[in-house]
């Protein structure tokens, strides 16, 4: 049996590793930047991303794409999504045939608007595609605490083959075959995230935050929906269940940046504190786009994307949104 | 015009009023315990439950539920749900035949496991009912932040008077016309919101609580459809959107009681340490009786039934619920 490839040694693929190598599987990971990659080798700890876990001897820690795709049963993508296209461009010729590519990074590819399955399918990589999604902060992963998450693909087979190789009594791995809605909730949901974060830091209460994000869950499914995904995909895991991991956590960057636009910071100096991609940001554009070219009602994110472009103030959004015309639910 | 009936002086009836003063309607609000109507009455204040608000002039204060009914166009009951049957049956009499009835407590009726808007038919007053429900801390309205709610009612007719008569420009109402949706929502978030303390009281971490919001949800939604609910109601502001804002907020006593639990308190103890009704331990039971009865799967409920009724310990509960076999989501 070949070995798991984990592209990415952020937080997450370095969690998913240690996932994986408890449950007895040899794990290669790559990671971009060299220096760290030498740290982690020699510490056997991703000091960075994921501090005071230490990595299970079955994970090989390497700088290069190719010794850690070549031979690999499963490669696993975790980049940020848009650096997604160009990662599998440089691998993909290594890669099997019969590889299986399981992406869990949550996004959409801003100049294209495409979903990352469908760079696969453009990219002819998607024969064994997988996309792994839901409630999952890594820390807590990495530290053992009980989490639940999905695999969803078109192609049943390696859905379950996924399923058995994370499933153990902390990690539960549900299958589905909602490729598109498990991609777009896990997208979608970081706006509303963003917009929880502005509603705490300009002081608006609890109430306010809930209707927000229920009335931005409801566009959300509105837009996945025209775009092929299943509605009930957005009440599981991939959807409501991680939309209140993220707004709930301090772990959250979307919320943290969030946050501090709603206290009156500018949005670069925002996403300068935060010292990390802020998927939420770029997320909100992507829908805003995607809503106008296919016509969709999104009023809660319209007014997220006007904020972060600041070109309308927190409290005029909040109030245009409260005094739309009386409406059905 | 005639005015509102408030029957029920906790925090959210003592909310609701203020609301309907602010939009000029005179209220007359009901409460049970003469001494704390008097210190109203004096004060003009609900000092034990929504301090530091000022009654409006609009609202008036009494003991005697004949003369708040009596001329009433709308009576809201914002009791306890194990109490609405006999408030009901107290007042009935007195309520003109057209007058609006509308109920703001979210429970079920434990000895007869059915909703309030059952009670209502099986009392013959039915004919203009609508349920009142969302995301909405009583305290955060008193302070006029910004709410958004849905009136559901099998009467078109009354579910817009009543958006009419609520709406301003921080308190948005909708209309929905699932009542058993609506009812359903209210009720069984408060099991879930139980087992999100417990949860956190017992150390478990976001992903776990997630999940176990998620999953919850699902089961619910299964029993609500049985019942008659629409599915979708559940992903509104009454079912995911009440259901976050409980989870997420201190303000919350299903919570609170939960945590303690969690913590490792016997459950009466917890309950008594809350000092008020935890409505969540009566719908819970409810629940498991309803599950029962239907036939319907319902393992978070059953597990959150166990840790109340101290037969199965937290993290037994947890593991048994992370170790179901294989599933689809």
């Amino acid at each position: 049996m070949g070995h798991i490839a984990v592209l990415g040694n952020g937080s997450w693929g370095t969690a998913l590793a240690m996932v994986l190598a408890e449950n007895k599987h040899r794990v290669k990971l790559w990671g971009r930047d060299a220096v760290q990659i030498k740290d982690m080798q020699q510490r056997r700890e991703n000091r960075r991303y994921l501090p005071n876990v230490r990595l299970d001897d079955l994970i090989e820690v390497q700088e290069g794409t190719g010794s850690v795709v070549r031979g690999a049963e499963v490669a696993i993508f975790s980049v940020p999504a848009q650096a997604f296209r160009s990662v599998l461009r440089d691998v993909k010729d290594e890669l099997a045939d019969e590889a299986i590519l399981v992406n869990v990074a949550k996004g959409i590819e801003l100049h294209s608007l495409m979903r990352l399955s469908e760079i696969a399918e453009e990219e002819n990589t998607a024969d064994h595609y997988v996309v792994l999604s839901g409630a999952s902060h890594a820390e807590e992963v990495g530290r053992g605490l009980p989490t639940a998450i999905v695999a969803a693909s078109q192609d049943k087979v390696s859905a379950k083959y996924v399923q058995d190789l994370f499933m153990n009594d902390k990690f539960r791995v549900y299958t589905s075959d909602d490729v598109v809605g498990v991609e777009l909730g896990g997208a979608l949901k970081n706006i509303i995230a963003l917009g929880a974060g502005i509603s705490d830091g300009a002081g608006f209460g609890d109430n306010a935050k809930a209707a927000l994000m229920t009335r931005g869950l409801a566009e959300i499914i509105r837009l996945g929906v025209r775009l092929g995904a299943k509605p009930e995909t957005f009440s599981g895991l991939t959807g409501i269940g991680d939309l209140i991991a993220t707004c709930t956590s301090v772990h959250s960057r979307n919320r943290s940046c969030g946050l501090m636009i709603g206290e009156g910071l500018p949005t670069r100096e925002a996403i300068a504190k935060v010292g990390m991609v802020v998927e939420g940001i770029l997320t909100t554009e992507a829908a805003y786009a995607l809503a106008r070219r296919e016509q969709i009602e999104m009023p809660v994110t319209e007014a997220i994307y006007y904020v972060i472009k600041e070109t309308v103030k927190v409290d005029e959004a909040i109030t245009g949104l409260m005094n739309r015309e009386k409406k059905h639910e």
